[in-house]
């Protein structure tokens, strides 16, 4: 796909918290609460919120305060469509390095198991 | 392996530029020299350096002015057998990284491709 798939990974997406925050929101089609997700990832509020900034800023996610949790506002968090594109695209490039990685430590991938994902598959 | 492969993953080892650095080290068993790994990986010297000391005070690689190239020693950059063994385990908890990610967005890992690499295989 790339000459150097390892220059070409997000880094707004690469970092681990991150990937496992995307990762989350991918499975759920309706959201998480802010709870579920901070479960779903181990995170303290104010890391999740750190990282939840991050990505709002570049529209990977969006966060609507819409229903009523107990006396409280439910804020539910999910994936863009922009940010699920984003994420299929960084998740190929990862694939490309981890086969790269993975070829240099002498286990090349499985014929026909590489590119397992497109950008435009989704 | 882990029950959260995301919080498993070595950030020592995860940084884009590190993962090259590694890479192309682990293909190389006679290491490699500054100027082909700043090639190999199209970073400065100063960026070099640093990710080399990071990684050398880990134990990850090691460097050794042993040569004559011209005038100058030549420094020769040798990824550790402790480094190798760190790099394999990484990559078999990126592995599983990528098959949950791949999943969350609908690409489930063609089955018996996963996983490819074991801790104990180099």
């Amino acid at each position: 796909m790339s000459e150097n798939p390892f220059t070409s990974l997000s880094r707004l997406m690469h970092e681990p918290n991150r990937l496992a925050i995307i990762s989350a929101l991918a499975a759920a089609v309706d959201g998480l609460s802010f709870s579920e997700l901070k479960e779903a990832c181990c995170l303290t509020d104010g890391n999740l919120n750190r990282h939840l900034k991050a990505l709002e800023e570049e529209a990977i996610i969006a966060q609507h305060k819409d229903t009523l949790e107990g006396k409280r506002p439910r804020t539910t968090i999910t994936l863009t469509p922009e940010g699920r594109k984003r994420f299929v695209k960084y998740l190929a490039t990862l694939e490309e390095v981890l086969a790269q990685a993975a070829a240099s430590v002498g286990s090349p991938s499985p014929a026909g198991s590489v590119p397992r994902l497109r950008p435009g598959q989704v």
